[in-house]
């Protein structure tokens, strides 16, 4: 069985941003991605009082590595200054690439 | 403290795989394992209509390398056929490996 | 585009542990975390009958190593007799470094 090196990009941002950002991987070239709600704390969301929760989540792409970054690059741009956002991107191995 | 290599097996796929995946994953070695409801969209749910998310599913099971090329291997040759499946490896560093 | 490098951190634990964990990773350092609510089987959980889960949540923490070594071995200390829970540390690499 044949596994082949991808990277994981994972986005965690503010759920006012989800139906954009679903454009956005379209356009940037993502084959995929999966979305999971989140809760959390930091950086802008630090604002919030004690016991409460931004609500956020957690978008997933399965990419090659100029696609990772180019989608980092496009949506720091876009968003960064405005939203919470924090991405990061890790290595995988991968059943069947040719999807991705 | 000791970390030790492990290897996370991701399978993301469809809602309706969720009792038998449990099943099997007890037959195929894992000692444990997480679910997380999710959304998104690729490969066969690329088919639902714009604005609509098939209802998916991230299992996370922390293993042996042998052990997470088996699952992976007959996962592939059960489910792959007719539904969508995604199944990616990483390394992480594990506390307490004599659970895993 | 600068990408550093960080540790991920993840800890899957009980649900009745979520406040407790909140106010420990403040206090050990953690800058932000994202926490997913999931269910799961593996370790003191397997007591649970068939078909029932435990609820649980996974933990994010992006941070450096001497922080996710840290909070791993203040959280064994403190809970891991009493609750199932389990760690990993992964390598990513991260947008913005220092907001974390």
């Amino acid at each position: 069985m044949e596994l082949t090196a991808r990277k994981l990009l994972t986005v965690v941002t503010e759920a006012a941003l989800e139906d954009t950002l679903m454009r956005d991987m379209e356009a940037l070239g993502a084959r995929g991605y999966t979305i999971t709600d989140a809760r959390g704390k930091g950086g802008k969301a630090n604002a919030t009082p004690p016991g409460h929760h931004t609500p956020i989540f957690a978008l997933k792409v399965l990419c090659g590595a100029d696609t990772a970054l180019a989608i980092c690059a496009a949506l720091r741009e876009r968003y960064s200054d405005n939203y919470s956002m924090v991405m990061y991107v890790g290595d995988v191995d991968v059943l069947r690439p040719e999807k991705f």
